[in-house]
């Protein structure tokens, strides 16, 4: 295995030859074999080991274990502990979660603080295989059973097309010690009663089960990287950056095949689960809606449109006092100035009579049974009927302000202005407002 | 499970209602079942059963039992005969393989023949996970990991989200009486030891597992229908019909993400195993191949050329005598004829004087050394050079004709005239010869 070992270093990492490496090693075999063989190809590396105080004693021996390690290989040794029982208990998380978080954390923070360029960890091929068992038992997507790569960001691992058998083996045959972790030989865990219970049967039915499953893998990884290049070419065509979210074109959804499933991959990662419900939004009604648990997808005219789920309705005001000249508001800010004369116009801005304003302005959305009188039309106008002509999708709406004189509207904030309060008298105060996100 | 099978028909199947229906009964529990469901649910069926002739005594029980069956349900049973360890020798694939061909095939036959229109199988979710468990053991691509399809071409599969537990039950609670196949018993295949050892075991782990596997071949068999519409898509922009195969282009290949996969999706069919060699064709020299059992991939200037492999060096002669006018070869068709002047020319058709002939003409293909004098150019050129100026693809080459006097090329046919046989005299005898394929 030392020279399989060498061999594999030069041909598929050769980078690891000039590099400084931090190896996790926990004290069990697999770990401890890697920074063997580390020291055997006279790889520059120290070695990171966490403390989970899971185990009460076994821990601190398990620690203990990983020190004298170092001081034998002549490599540093950092080690850090976790209360990864209460980490896991405050974050909502599994025990192994925690302590998987908790590690990479810790190893990127010393891997960038100490100026480390990998991070090198133990695992073999049985791990990925147990993984895709795992996954088989609990339910999974295709992600589920591409395994772990074998470089990622910042890690590498370069065990992944060893068994345990080879690494356990090369410990006894060079006489290397290591730590059994005690939970390993219990059949507690869905991990061990696999790993004791499961691929033995499947290593009979095919004794070269691991050399097939990592080209399994293989496969199955280039797969899935070809799913992902298609949803990403899916995604250019489809979908838009708006200014609240993002706008998925019906039209192209309709003619790609497999609609469905096209949907659930383009929006899979914002926690909707109803995707037959979804998928109708097609044929929906303008106006219908699907929501997740924080997000919103609404079926506009050709386009749904994917916004943050409101939080309730919208009820915020804000009141805007005379003299005040720039008002910053969550929404965006106001300017107000007085002005000699109209220049330019448009419906970003607004001219006003100051003396036809009631003070304090306020500033709040729209309302059902609102109303205003348009500038330049004869007669009043819903606001829901002005915004259904302007065909404002709803998070438009939504997101359009209303600037009022108590109870009466003066301007619906960019969008057009009210004729009760229009210059008339070109010698009164005239005030210029404008708005900007 | 007899409410849950009418309401599945319902949904999923209305069409079975209104349809002549062919069951493919063996004699066990999920099909006896099926055949009784069939009844309580209306349904217009007929039996089909197979005789496999692998287990001698109990083969004959087998049938007779389908025949009672047939009898007690008033349905006409079918049943053939096979002698599927000769039909596997014979094909040279295993016994499983022979029985599964021989039984669709027959199915299909009878289907056609007596106007049935679906076939419906008693698969369940049981056999779906042993199947899935068989690829891992093996070594599978992504359409290992997908599952049977309730659905294809004229077969339905209406107990594919029905567990093998389920069926028994129900069996069981109405007297249903089945045959056990003795092979079942035994852990002597593959597919009992997975049934008996392993999914117990998963099982175990997660009482719901049926239920989140039927998930997960759906999300899987979404993820594949994905991509294979991804290949699709890709095969569009790629992959062009040329004269002696196909052409792919080396320009967009280099572009896409994912090269290799992308090859292998393209190429997959045709029996190549090299998948790095294919792959470093695209920065070969032109004229590089990769070879399968059954064809060639030859890196050409802009394109990969994909042909059928040739068989050795093609060696073929033809000899045409005088006074013949129609010459119909493998390649395609010689038309000679006697005219009075020169008309239309081209490099499709050649005219010559007769006289300068000596026959029998010889067609045959290029070989090294091969010179000739192109009409309207002083002096000889090598056949070589002069493929290598018009810029012919090995394919191209290969597919050439020459047409020659003795040892004199008269014509690289459909390319270039030879000076030496040009018409000089109009008053002399005159030939027109034109070639198409």
């Amino acid at each position: 295995m030392e020279k399989a070992f060498k061999n594999l270093i030069k041909s598929e990492f050769p980078d690891l030859g000039n590099a400084r490496l931090l190896l996790a090693v926990s004290g069990g075999v697999d770990s401890v074999v890697l920074a063997h063989l580390c020291k055997k190809a006279k790889l520059d590396f120290s070695i990171a080991h966490c403390n989970f105080n899971l185990r009460e004693d076994e821990s601190e021996a398990d620690e203990e274990f990983v020190m004298e390690l170092g001081d034998a290989l002549e490599v540093e040794v950092f080690s850090e502990s976790f209360d990864t029982v209460k980490y896991a208990e405050e974050a909502g998380i599994s025990i192994q979660m925690a302590a998987r978080d908790l590690r990479y954390d810790w190893f990127e923070e010393l891997r960038s603080t100490l100026k480390y360029d990998i991070i090198l960890t133990a695992h073999h091929a049985n791990d990925d295989l147990e993984t895709f068992v795992i996954n088989l038992v609990r339910g999974s997507g295709l992600e589920g059973f591409t395994g772990i790569k074998a470089q990622k960001n910042k890690i590498i691992r370069p065990f992944l097309k060893f068994s345990r058998r080879e690494i356990e083996s090369y410990a006894r045959e060079n006489h290397i010690s290591w730590r059994e972790d005690s939970s390993n030989a219990s059949s507690k865990y869905m991990r061990n009663r696999i790993r004791h219970q499961v691929i033995p049967v499947l290593e009979e039915l095919n004794p070269q089960l691991l050399q097939s499953f990592t080209l399994t893998q293989e496969h199955l990884q280039e797969s899935f990287d070809l799913l992902e290049d298609y949803v990403g070419l899916l995604y250019s065509e489809i979908v838009s950056k708006t200014e609240y979210g993002y706008s998925l074109d019906i039209g192209i959804l309709k003619k790609v095949p497999n609609t469905k499933a096209v949907l659930y991959h383009l929006l899979k990662t914002f926690g909707f689960s109803e995707w037959n419900d979804v998928h109708d939004l097609l044929i929906a009604q303008p106006g219908k809606m699907v929501f997740s648990p924080t997000h919103r997808l609404i079926r506009d005219r050709e386009y749904l449109l994917l916004t943050e789920k409101p939080s309730e309705t919208d009820d915020r005001i804000y009141e805007i006092s005379e003299g005040e000249e720039i008002i910053m508001l969550p929404p965006g800010t106001f300017s107000i100035e007085e002005v000699k004369e109209i220049g330019e116009t448009g419906p970003n801005l607004l001219y006003v009579e100051k003396q036809k304003l009631e003070y304090p302005l306020v500033l709040r959305k729209w309302q059902e049974g609102d109303h205003f009188y348009p500038f330049g039309m004869k007669g009043k106008k819903k606001i829901s009927d002005f915004f259904k002509d302007k065909k404002l999708s709803l998070p438009e709406k939504e997101n359009t302000w209303l600037l009022c004189s108590a109870d009466r509207i003066v301007w619906v904030v960019n969008h057009r202005a009210d004729g009760r309060f229009a210059v008339d008298d070109p010698s009164k105060e005239i005030l210029k407002i404008t708005y900007s996100l």
